[in-house]
């Protein structure tokens, strides 16, 4: 049984701040945490207000009440299992041998939209995203959420884009308003892919860097796409 | 200056039942609710608590504390003007002249995805999208927000599916797991393009009503996409 102080530092993860001093997160969700279970993440605790409905190998688990439960998940429903995970450390290395572009992202301050750009990038075989300091935090409990899971296979890379872009070599596309058609252009095959926010497009300071910029075509007359919606056409056209 | 008992009436607008029993929904922010009064929308109040930084033309504007904005805003940070509008009512008729397919959505649930997909729509030249009578109801506040004002654009119908779709006399086109590559697969110019919810996907029910099936092809691990997503993509694809 954890003890109250340890409830309670469990419980402060769900600010980025606790989560940054203890080096660990919260994940919430039997399916989830059942894949974590297997994955290359480190899970120092398993809790459950429930029976485990799947064998957790010599993770230690501790049964805690409903009361407990509901104080330390994120969830207006909660699913009654959660881990408690070692945050990831990738350093600025980019992996080797991905096949989809490498996906960067500016200002992107919406948890929901930050998992649901994880999710797409993993569908896609993306597996590094470089983030700018001013991104949400991934390990923030809706982004994980959104994320479906996806957060375990892709790597988040936090920095200065102005730095981690360079220093993968390679040629950087860009998702703005006045590119070219993205249906009507030769995309690398191994690329940075950045997009910016919703609100504010990609950094004044980061146009520089760009060796080709995109548009995806609009026929109606909605102003803008959503941010991880644009992401996702963007990545559609980019995997071949 | 409105009644507390209008008050108390706008304020239950947030509830579907409270919005179908008064033929009115809520909308807020400066930017959608100056868009509404140049719309064919009905709007009939509008409730500040700052100046308004826009003409109302004759429609009755009054001013409101802060405290009782709170009471009648969905969001956390209310941005201090909505308007109360007549909810439209559009029958079953299709758009004639409309260049994009009728989206047709099945069992999709959440407000954020549901407002998001009107948006795309919207982006795309989508006229007309048929929802099944378990989707989330488009003036949920939370749906609103997130069409950033393309609900004035794209006309919701609600039904059963089953009737709706042969109704259009336009070929069916249904997003599954196990369809023609949406890549390789030639898009009818004017269809119904179906999507099911993430979960469920299309009911079975509808299954025999497809003339295609397509399915967004995976490079990664990710277990599925967000409906929003597959259904930003797939509309990418049939739109030309």
């Amino acid at each position: 049984m954890p003890s109250q102080s340890e409830i309670k530092l469990f419980s402060s993860l769900k600010l980025k701040k606790f989560r940054q001093k203890y080096g660990l997160f919260v994940v919430e969700g039997a399916k989830t945490v059942a894949e974590l279970v297997h994955s290359s993440m480190k899970v120092r605790h398993i809790l459950t207000s429930h029976e485990l409905p799947f064998d957790a190998g010599d993770i230690s688990v501790a049964h805690i009440s409903v009361k407990e439960m509901e104080r330390l998940s994120s969830m207006d429903n909660p699913p009654g299992i959660l881990a408690v995970v070692e945050l990831p450390s990738y350093g600025a290395e980019i992996s080797e041998n991905s096949r989809g572009p490498v996906l960067a992202l500016d200002g992107i301050r919406d948890p929901g939209n930050l998992g649901t750009m994880i999710r797409t990038a993993d569908w896609y075989g993306v597996r590094d995203i470089l983030l700018s300091e001013d991104c949400t935090d991934v390990f923030n409990p809706k982004c994980l959420h959104a994320s479906m899971g996806s957060f375990q296979r892709v790597r988040c890379h936090y920095g200065t884009l102005k730095n981690l872009i360079p220093g993968t070599g390679l040629p950087v596309v860009g998702c703005t308003l006045h590119g070219s058609n993205i249906r009507e252009t030769n995309l690398p095959e191994r690329c940075v892919l950045l997009i910016g926010s919703e609100s504010h497009g990609i950094s004044a300071g980061l146009l520089p860097l760009l060796d080709l910029q995109i548009t995806i075509p609009r026929f109606g007359q909605a102003e803008s796409l959503n941010a991880a919606v644009a992401a996702a056409i963007a990545l559609d056209h980019c995997v071949h």
